[in-house]
């Protein structure tokens, strides 16, 4: 059995925004609508007594999404230990790899998963944690390799980064974890039709919708996010999985808002809109 | 009059800290005390129309402070905005810069105060940011300058940093803000009866504390905190100021548990234990 937890389920900024008064970020700050943590989702197939952890993406608010969620806190038998046995990365963004500083206080190396792309680009939090507890970085692969017990998973390159696909081989049951997508591929295509459970990229509902309260700002897909209205909608309703769930959705987008046309859509495709702490078992 | 914020009282990692099962730990998980942010401190002396606010440190948790008190949130007459005018950092420690880069999402530079050895030991945070709004580095002196409307301030050098002392020059209200104090001065102490509230560096009881949850972690004075048992519990005792707090307290510290003789020794001085929400006016 696969347990995935959805640690947080908003964009870089999370919901509210620190400097953001749009209406969203307003309607959080009023109990109107729920305020979200900045993407990361953890995976685990583990049973219950034999924990054993995986971070899809560190964000900044990691500790606060630890100490929200029982499964990922140490046990009480040491002063110090944690379940949390690896981090996979999907690219560079700050939103997902600042965390990474924030697991700094242990004495064994931290594995992390990810592109040698995104290991170059994060060359800066490589040096800071080498005074700390370093980093053990892993490749990644398009084929399938074993991550514990049964668990096996393999990378989906994309355009500015990757998708990671998990698979426990005792049931088949198989999850696709793609919060980053800038544009569809065949092989994303593909793992789309082969898995239950797709969590996928909800970033932005249109294409400008970020310059409508930052005048000048690049468009979803300059900032590598398929954008739902005209990509991703019609890419998940052709998918056949069991569950399909929009997360990494920015303050801004309107899917946000209960009442809107745009969330209807969402919701009409038979598709979730991911909240922290959503837990999925498969 | 002066008007300040404590944003966070933890010391770095937080209260409870992600991997550390200690009985503070497991007490703040449990509901027994109260968890407690990263050491971030807010001050303003402008009045409520017209704000305008500085921060001492700027946590990895200012996100989440800034969701906890209004004053530092954006007005709602315009999208993206911000009452945030500065960030003072005392020293180049993670626990009070990574919070710059979560302020990232601006059009125009972050103004950050600190010493020449600060700014060049963050030239990662500032090469970061330099992609997004970039950094804008203010000098600091041991004279006191003008800051805004009648505020002034002066640095106090430290060894491993810096503390600030702020004046309301109308009212000659003076506060001191020492959340990291590695060793005392001369000019600190000075400056200690010269202050009618005090902020002072909390973070470990005793000088082996943190080595009885991580053998071989460094003692408190290698990581430049005078420990209070020994050392800034007799400085604060002789400080005539009206209000002395004790804040940026690590999750190990015994004065955070109610009944230790230690909470009781703090309590007998006269010393205030901070947590996160407390408010002070001079």
């Amino acid at each position: 059995m696969i347990r995935i937890h959805i640690l947080g389920s908003a964009a870089g900024g999370g919901l509210p925004q620190w400097n953001c008064a749009c209406a969203n970020c307003e309607a959080a700050r009023a109990g109107k609508i729920a305020p979200q943590t900045q993407s990361s989702i953890a995976i685990s197939n583990d049973s219950e007594d034999q924990r054993q952890w995986f971070l899809i993406n560190a964000s900044p608010d990691l500790p606060c999404q630890i100490e929200n969620t029982p499964q990922l806190q140490p046990r009480r038998d040491s002063p110090r230990n944690t379940p949390i046995s690896a981090v996979f990365l999907t690219n560079a963004d700050i939103d997902h790899a600042l965390g990474l500083l924030l697991l700094r206080q242990d004495e064994t190396p931290l594995v992390v998963y990810a592109t040698d792309e995104t290991r170059t680009a994060l060359a800066w939090i490589d040096r800071v944690l080498a005074r700390f507890r370093g980093l053990e970085w892993r490749k990644i692969a398009a084929d399938f390799q074993p991550l514990s017990s049964s668990l096996v998973f393999r990378a989906i390159q994309l355009p500015g980064g990757v998708a990671y696909q998990f698979r426990d081989d005792t049931s088949g049951a198989t999850v696709l974890l793609a919060p980053s997508v800038g544009e569809s591929t065949d092989e994303l295509r593909n793992a789309l039709h082969k898995s239950d459970v797709v969590l996928f990229d909800g970033t932005f509902w249109s294409d400008g919708e970020l310059a409508t309260v930052r005048p000048g700002a690049r468009t979803s897909r300059e900032m590598n996010h398929l954008p739902i209205s005209d990509g991703s909608l019609d890419l998940l309703r052709q998918s056949p999985a069991r569950r399909k769930i929009f997360t990494h959705i920015n303050n801004t987008n309107p899917i946000l808002m209960p009442g809107t046309r745009e969330r209807a859509q969402v919701e009409q495709a038979g598709i979730v809109i991911a909240r922290d702490g959503l837990e999925i078992t498969l």
